[in-house]
């Protein structure tokens, strides 16, 4: 990867209710945060339309960042198998809205994002969330947690980038 | 529901390798089988890639058969949660392209759906497959099983559907 040119990251958190969105830009190995938020949908809005939602106001942040890259992390944790399929289903809208908008894209686990971020794969949210802050240089912990989280997900995708960079 | 104009039905049986559907028209209380048959992905594509390709070919078939209502099977078992979640990521790109067609769309959950098409919820695969048989007046049970299962579910979407219109 040219460490020269600003690259910008995408940064995903599943879910049906809420979808963190972050976004960075590394240039000259400096992170630095543009935008991040999360998408949320009502309850008593219907399932497929909600679907819709989420894509549609994915598509608008794409279209409006143009990140290089984007990462959305991977669920294997839920409740029951519901969720499972409830989330899956917000997950493949985002998976397929990513890709239509032709970007490269990579899965992390959460293990792998909170190793990226704090060195520590097993640290608590609490612990990730001041990690985005100082990485990113910001004031407070962004908000909500969602939204942290997605953050940490692009500044994963972001270092992983480098890594591979270095290995060449 | 106006009995004498023909509506075409489109059942959807989702999955990730096998994505079932089956096309349907009524018309005079009459039912046609149009098409049916199975959107198959790899293995070893990648999983954004397939979500893809299940969305691109979906959205011909629409773009073909001009459905005027549309029906996915409900998921209720899984064999764990990381299944739950892969067949979720499809079943939210089936109901994604549908939606983003303007298709008025329902979900029938399988006991549904055996329910409509044998008038017993818990038959079996091949009760199932020998009803559509009959129903759509073929020579023979439509194949693969998940085209077969799509064409029930259209034909669940049809009749309920009738039976909506003779309740009002």
């Amino acid at each position: 990867m040219p460490t020269g040119k600003k690259q910008i990251f995408l940064g995903v958190d599943p879910g049906l209710a809420d979808v963190g969105f972050g976004l960075v830009a590394q240039k000259n190995g400096k992170l630095k945060i543009i935008d991040y938020g999360s998408i949320k949908t009502k309850k008593e809005t219907a399932p497929a339309e909600r679907l819709k939602q989420i894509a549609s106001r994915l598509d608008k942040i794409i279209k409006k960042y143009k990140p290089n890259f984007a990462a959305v992390e991977e669920l294997f944790f839920c409740k029951n198998i519901k969720t499972g399929i409830a989330v899956g289903q917000a997950r493949g809208v985002i998976i397929l809205t990513i890709i239509k908008n032709k970007l490269p894209m990579a899965e992390f686990t959460p293990l792998q994002v909170k190793q990226a971020v704090t060195g520590y794969g097993r640290a608590e949210k609490r612990q990730v969330q001041q990690m985005v802050k100082i990485i990113l240089n910001l004031k407070e912990a962004p908000k909500p947690d969602d939204a942290a989280d997605a953050l940490a997900v692009a500044i994963c995708a972001a270092s992983s980038l480098a890594l591979m960079s270095l290995k060449k």
